[in-house]
């Protein structure tokens, strides 16, 4: 088994990390952080996730498809809230980030022969 | 809300996060590794997830029932295999972290009330 | 060797981790959020190089040493930051923690027999 | 500040922790894992770091440098290690990407105007 069948997924990952590590940075820039703060801790938990997701792919995780359900469900949350204030830009493209890595790692969670 | 309510989960997924990383460090100084390779990669996952339970239960996010959830099964996962080996000293001790933190996390991810 | 000689530095590097995770939380929490940006930022490296380092300790890895060191500084960095604000609970909280583990791991990374 | 100045130390990070994450699994796989004990535990570490280089660099880290330096490190030592076993492709592939990954660091490290 390679990690290369799970290149699309861990690359989706590694993108939304970034882009919530950067989006958590940025909100604390703006002028009412207060509104921000939702968003803040929802990109915290979902660069934690992602990095997380990357390590079962890349490792050959036997729990890689669960880790992968919860990190869309993250994901999809993260998206959410992020998609309310996309006229911020760190916003828009970390929500844009999120949406492609839950479908990703929502294709993943279902393969069943994922070890 | 106080992390305080959390905090004997918090001490279990501690203390199972430095168990199995010390398991997993012991178990490459054995002299038959090869078997010891689930266990190994097991340990690793498991001192992952522990860490990030950590944080969310610290942090308060709202995704702390599902990650216990997840910690609770990979813990147990994780204690399965180590007994296999419990003659180990480093197995037989992470052993009894996962299964403690594996009831911890499993009695917080039922928490209805956990926000 | 035992990952037992880096007992007191792994419970207060877990300490921290806890602390600070809360902290970061707390302060999104507050009135003035905007005056707070820098202890968020300290708080979320602060609780990460923790998490970090508790690890490498346990798995008793070469680079444990140079580890404790980088924790050490950012700790120490976090404590000052934290120490303008200890009127609020959770900054005093975390303040304290730091410190506490911020000598802990300044002498961990003076043992010339770390391995 | 955007994150984009660090695009390719990023890259590099996120590519090295892959390989590292995925080295470490398949030296379980080996035969003779005895003799690559301590490659999995730098695959180890350094994936640790890289993904911590990673969020740093994304959040605009005041202490980006320091953790780019130690992750230079890291990566340098455990791409000789993989070295020593490029006869197997996991290996060499890892030791390129930590080669890559260090030179990417050591120049993130060296710049007076991180912050």
């Amino acid at each position: 088994m390679s990690h290369q069948k799970f290149k699309d997924c861990i690359d989706a990952c590694s993108e939304c990390a970034v882009e919530c590590s950067h989006c958590e940075s940025e909100c604390l820039n703006e002028q009412d952080v207060k509104m921000l703060a939702r968003c803040i801790k929802l990109d915290h938990d979902c660069a934690a996730i992602c990095l997380f997701a990357m390590q079962a792919m890349a490792s050959g995780s036997e729990f890689t498809e669960k880790i992968c359900k919860l990190c869309a469900e993250i994901c999809t949350a993260c998206a959410e809230e992020c998609e309310k204030h996309a006229h911020m830009e760190h916003c828009k493209n970390c929500a844009e980030s999120c949406r492609k890595c839950a479908v990703e790692c929502s294709n993943m969670s279902k393969l069943s022969t994922v070890k």
